[in-house]
């Protein structure tokens, strides 16, 4: 979709290759994607005043260019990135979500307790092998350095849980939240996602929580005279996986 | 909607009548909608622990019941109310509306400065004929006490006017907000909102905004032993307006 608009708001004879910082899955929602896409000098040079303002125009209401410009020598905007921070959000009320968030919110039957799901979500930091939590994938590795996993009650009454990591494998954020929901509703014990963790295989009890509820929030990236290195460091380790 | 799922949930032979407290045209949102139904006291014993739960399972999730209880003698969802208050959601910004927002959020092409809106909307409070902002109807008094229009940037970035009346007119919010952001992003002059209203009569330049950027935020009602007055002296004053 934005190769598309991208290409011919360019006038490019065909649509230029985006990669992004993190893939979602169908009906996950980015607030802070970042992408890069490579252009030739003079194509910039000719659209840069205009590219914003046409990108806008050219493109449908659920999909905004926050800002465009040009990256520094050695950017990539998968393998330089540092981390990928998501958010899910959960309705634990029980009149269920309000109707205006209802396609960002989960809706959970279940009353949540924050003290209980942020302790179960502590041994869980760090880098691990989350095999558990990744479909798996022949030769890509399931290691992971999970950065952060807490959780809050916003001031609109949500349970919502930051995750950020390195990287994540398949459905791993679902599974995650999938996992730690049973906990805070009481219906599991604090210990049971760190031991499924060290089990280290996907168990049929453990719900991949719906897609819609996740958000992308940000990527980070070092300083610009790193990109090139962390890119070239990503790459070695990564390649086959995600 | 309501009205056939609350007949199906109460096993009536036919849909109850529901009376609410603030119509709102197509595409208008509704969080703080108050409504009241007559129902045959022991309907209402049968049904009362169960209401609440069947009417969240029945509803599709763009209606929710937040809740449902007995009302104190003399009240009208409709007549009792002392004031409705909307919130109309406009932004500004370059890039437009955050996509997860948009069907609640006006684009506005233009900065706004919300002190330029508050000063231009002062002279709009207080009990004035609304006939510049009102479709006519013949009859109907467009005489309202408009308590409340104020204008504030929220958190989010977004421009948020605050409209809080006795009651209003069909479309009176969307011809005051259409009539006030062209002064807010200096295309008008402070005065020019206070000049229509003094003028009596609608101008092809008040354009009415589109009604997704309005929602029905909190109704109204005074203490329990003057809901019956209450509904007493609205009905007199504006069986026939609305």
């Amino acid at each position: 979709m934005v190769e598309e608009v991208l290409g011919h708001v360019l006038r490019l004879p065909e649509p230029p290759t985006l990669t992004v910082a993190g893939r979602t899955d169908s009906g996950v929602h980015a607030r802070g994607q970042v992408a890069h896409v490579d252009l030739a000098a003079e194509v910039w040079q000719r659209a840069e005043v205009v590219v914003g303002r046409r990108l806008r125009s050219a493109l449908p209401p659920d999909v905004r260019v926050l800002r465009a410009a040009p990256a520094p020598a050695g950017f990539d905007a998968r393998f330089s990135a540092l981390w990928r921070r998501y958010a899910y959000r959960v309705a634990d009320a029980d009149v269920g979500v309000d109707p205006l968030r209802r396609r960002e919110v989960l809706a959970y039957h279940h009353a949540l307790d924050v003290d209980r799901l942020a302790a179960a979500s502590r041994p869980l930091e760090g880098l691990h092998d989350f095999a558990t939590f990744c479909r798996r994938r022949p030769g890509a590795t399931t290691l992971r350095h999970l950065q952060v996993l807490t959780w809050e009650r916003d001031p609109a009454g949500l349970v919502v849980a930051t995750v950020q990591a390195d990287a994540f494998c398949h459905s791993m954020v679902r599974s995650l939240v999938g996992a730690l929901l049973p906990v805070g509703a009481g219906r599991r014990p604090v210990e049971w996602a760190q031991q499924l963790l060290a089990d280290g295989r996907r168990v049929p009890a453990v719900n991949v929580v719906p897609a819609h509820g996740l958000t992308l929030e940000a990527v980070g990236y070092p300083a610009d005279d790193e990109l090139a290195l962390r890119a070239e460091a990503t790459r070695a380790t990564r390649e086959r996986s995600r």
